[in-house]
C-alpha cells in the first residue's frame, strides 16, 4: 500500500533525525552522523527482522529505505543548529513514527506465525530498538530506559493492535487504534512531562 | 521434559535478578529494570539462537519465558535493597544458572549440526552473553572481561557436554557431568576470589 | 581457493591484534583480551551473515578461523608493549585487511542475492563491523565514527567490486580493483591524516 510505505518513509526520516542530533551533539564525523540517522531510523526493524528470522530485513533490500536515512543524516549534518531548536516538534513527529512501528512491527510478526504476546514485545521492539541501537553506539545508557515513557505507550498500542487482530477486526480497524493508543500516550507523556516510576532510594543501596 | 523447564525458568529468573539489580542501580526506571531484567535473563539464548539460525528463538514464543523475567524485574523493583544484601547469595544461584545454561546452549548447537568447537563456544555463549548484553545496555563495560573468573568455567562445562556427547555417553550423564565442572570451578571462583589474570604493566602502554 | 583463506586468516589476525591492544589498555583479563580479539576479528563477517541469513556464520564453523583471533589474544597479551609500539605497521596491515573483507563482504552478499546497493552496504559492514563491536564492548564510542576515515574507503572498495560484479567483469579482476581502491584510499587517509569532516559549531549546540 503506497500511503503505509510513504509513512514509514517519513517515520523513518524523524527517527533518522533524532539519531542525527544525537551524533552531532557527541562531535562525531559526517560518517557517523548518517550512520547514527540510518541505525535509529532502520535498527528496530532490523532487530525484529532478525529475531522473526525475516532476512534479509526488507528495509535493507529496498533503495528508498536506505536513501532516506541519508538524507536525512545529510541535513542535520549541514542543518543541526536549527534541528536541535526544533527538538520539541522533532519529538512530536517522533511520536507518530513511534506509533507506526509498533503496530507495524506487531502485526509483521503475526503474519511471521508469533503468538499474541512475542508479537506485542516485538512490535514494541520495532518502535523501541532504534533509538537503543543509537544511543549504544553514541555511548549512553538508553533513554529509554531512564524516566522518558516511550517503551510503555510502545508497548500498549502494538497490544492493541495485536488484539485486535485476534479478535479478526478489520486490518485498517487495527492499526488505527492500536496506533492512537500508541500516539495519545506518548503526546501526553511529552507534553504533561510524565515520568516512568524510578526505584526508591537507589542511591542507597 | 518438565524437570529441565523448571530448571531453566529459574535460571532465567536468577539471571533476571542480577540484571535488575545493575538497573537499580544505575538508576533506571521500572521499565529499562525490566528489559534489563529480561535481557539479562534471555539474551544469551537469544544470541545463540541468532548465531545457529534458530528464529524466533523458543523462549521468546513460550509465554513462561518471558514471564518469569517481568516477575524478576518487578520484584528486584519493589525489593531491591533486600536483594541487594543478599548479592552473595544471589551469585551462588547464578552460579547454578551458569552450569545449566553453558550444557544447555552446547547440546542445543550440537543438534543444529555444529561441530564441537563451535558448540561449545556457543555454550560459553549462551551462558555469559546475557550478563555481556546488560552490562552493555547499563553503560559499563562487561564485568566477565574484568578479572572476574566467569566464561572460564562456562566453557569448560560446555566442552565437557560436547566432548561426552561425541563420545556417546549418556546425554543426562553428560549434562551432569558438564553442569558440574561449571558449577564447582565458579563456586571455587567466588569463595576463594580467583581471578583471571590481567595484563602485566598495562598501565604503562 | 586457499590463496583467498590464507588472506582472509591473515586479515583476522591483525584485525584481532587491533582488538587484544584495545582490551589490553582497557586493562582486561586475559579471557577479555581474547574475546575482544575474536569480535574483532569475526564480528563483522558474523554481523553480515546474521543481516543476510547465511546462519550458522562459515567462520564459526571452521576451527581455523576460530583458532587464528585465539593465538592472536594470546600474542597480543603476553607481548602487548612490543605490539603497541608497533601500532603504525599495524595499521597499515589492518588497511590490507580491510580492502580485503569489504570486497569480500560485498561478493558474498551479491551471491545470497541481495541488490547492488544493500551488497556494497554490507560489504562495508564486513570491513567496519568488527571494530564497532570491538569499541562497543569496551566501553568507548567506536573510533570509525570520530574523525578516523576507514568506512569511506571500505564503502568505496566495496562499491568497486560490486559494480564490476554487475557489469559481469571477471571476479580476480573485481576484487582486485575493489580492493585496491579501499587499500590507497585508507593508506592515503594513515599517512597524510586525512579526517572526516566534522559538524561545524556543534559544540554550541
Amino acid at each position: 500500500m503506497p500511503t503505509l510505505v510513504a509513512l514509514e518513509l517519513a517515520g523513518i526520516f524523524v527517527f533518522a533525525i533524532s539519531g542525527g542530533l544525537v551524533a552531532v551533539r557527541k562531535d562525531l564525523d559526517v560518517f557517523g552522523v548518517i550512520l547514527l540517522a540510518g541505525t535509529t531510523g532502520l535498527g528496530g526493524g532490523f532487530v525484529r527482522d532478525l529475531l522473526i528470522g525475516a532476512t534479509p530485513p526488507e528495509t535493507l533490500t529496498d533503495w528508498r529505505y536506505l536513501f532516506v536515512p541519508v538524507a536525512a543524516g545529510l541535513l542535520t549534518f549541514g542543518y543541526h543548529p536549527a534541528l536541535g531548536r526544533m527538538e520539541r516538534t522533532i519529538n512530536v513527529f517522533d511520536a507518530f513514527g513511534l506509533a507506526l512501528f509498533c503496530v507495524a512491527g506487531a502485526l509483521k510478526a503475526l503474519d511471521y506465525g508469533l503468538g499474541p504476546i512475542p508479537a506485542a514485545l516485538l512490535g514494541m521492539t520495532t518502535g523501541i530498538g532504534g533509538g537503543i541501537l543509537r544511543d549504544l553506539l553514541a555511548g549512553r545508557v538508553p533513554v529509554v530506559f531512564r524516566g522518558e515513557l516511550y517503551a510503555t505507550p510502545a508497548l500498549a498500542g502494538a497490544f492493541v493492535a495485536v488484539m485486535g487482530t485476534e479478535l479478526d477486526a478489520p486490518q485498517s480497524l487495527v492499526t488505527f487504534a492500536g496506533a492512537m493508543v500508541c500516539l495519545v500516550w506518548r503526546l501526553l507523556a511529552i507534553f504533561r512531562g510524565w515520568q516512568a516510576p524510578r526505584p526508591t532510594g537507589s542511591a542507597s543501596v
